[in-house]
């Protein structure tokens, strides 16, 4: 794989040469607000001994979305039925839009996923109890998920950050966008919905890498 | 002023000249839904005779937030305390963010104010009454007020789209921005609250044309 020191240079010495394949379209996944729960999560919300239940694939391998829904309740205000993303992880992670802080009175950084210190705290509510998430609730910052064969296409490294460009009446350059990589991933560009709606941008809409 | 065609071939001759001011910060205006209503919209809606009580200057002179409020009604649900812009206008208009349209149920266009062919509708609910909004509502073209003296230091012109950067974690490049030259304008970019969050602006903070 090309490393980022090498692709520093290459750029150094031709800085008109496009590194990234501009040429090469990824998926954008619009990702609405959702949790990931912890085994003993799971248990204190919907029961004892309780598992999720698949309700639909996602495009990453292995991942889907669970029949079960939370309430997740802050200072100012509640939302219901934020959906459980399966399967279940070590840590819960709650992760929410901007416009949701606003909705819960919460004031959740911008991480990336597992990044979880100093974040923000909310009260989770399910049929079977509560659960206090402490420093478990994040905005994901926009990324692109890709194994190393994408990479390689692309010419991006794993934690590089990228621009990507978008189309259309309400297109926009996103700056900012790391760079994911992973044999278990698959393409695809992740944003929330306060992303999405600003670029007007919905699931499977093409994105570019640009300079 | 500069005019466009003017622009252009400045551009063409020479290539490597900035042609924006990219040093002057312009601050912006984040809009949340709001509504402007005529006359006879506001007697539906809040009584005969009625006019509205101005609550708080806004940046554009001239224009205020009304102390009224109204409900906002689609097929999908509603949205309360939806803020009154005055003075009265001659035509009423709906302004909503893409979020807005998923909790309301419509589809309304990113449209320039006042561009209302093909719009959206919704009913809209007073204190003393209601108001059926025909091809009405819209989601705001995001765009720059300023007045002749501010587009000649931008070197911009009326009608222009340019682009504008943002900064920070979350910063990005907004296409397709419009320039809105009038002498009655204060310098201002206008987004929605979408945009704001994407981008992780607040009202007052300086964003920047760039190339």
């Amino acid at each position: 794989m090309i490393n980022q020191s090498l692709l520093v240079k290459i750029k150094e010495k031709l800085p008109g040469v496009c590194l990234a394949n501009q040429a090469m379209g990824i998926p954008t996944g619009v990702s609405n607000r959702h949790v990931h729960l912890s085994a003993a999560d799971i248990e204190a919300l919907f029961g004892q001994g309780y598992t999720l239940t698949p309700f639909k694939d996602l495009k990453q391998p292995g991942q889907y979305a669970a029949k079960e829904c939370v309430m997740v309740v802050g200072s100012k205000g509640s939302i219901s039925k934020v959906r459980v993303l399966g399967p279940a992880r070590p840590t819960t992670q709650l992760e929410v839009s901007k416009a949701d802080c606003y909705t819960l009175g919460i004031k959740a950084p911008v991480r990336e996923s597992g990044a979880l210190s100093n974040s923000a705290d909310a009260l989770m509510v399910g049929p079977a109890g509560h659960v206090h998430l402490k420093s478990q609730v994040i905005c994901a910052q926009r990324h692109i998920h890709m194994n190393g064969l994408d990479a390689r296409m692309l010419n991006v490294v794993n934690g590089q950050k990228v621009r990507v460009k978008t189309e259309g009446q309400c297109g926009l350059v996103f700056d900012e966008v790391v760079v994911r990589v992973n044999e278990a991933y698959a393409l695809e560009f992740h944003i929330d919905t306060d992303e999405a709606n600003a670029a007007g941008l919905r699931s499977n809409d093409s994105v570019f890498i640009t300079d």
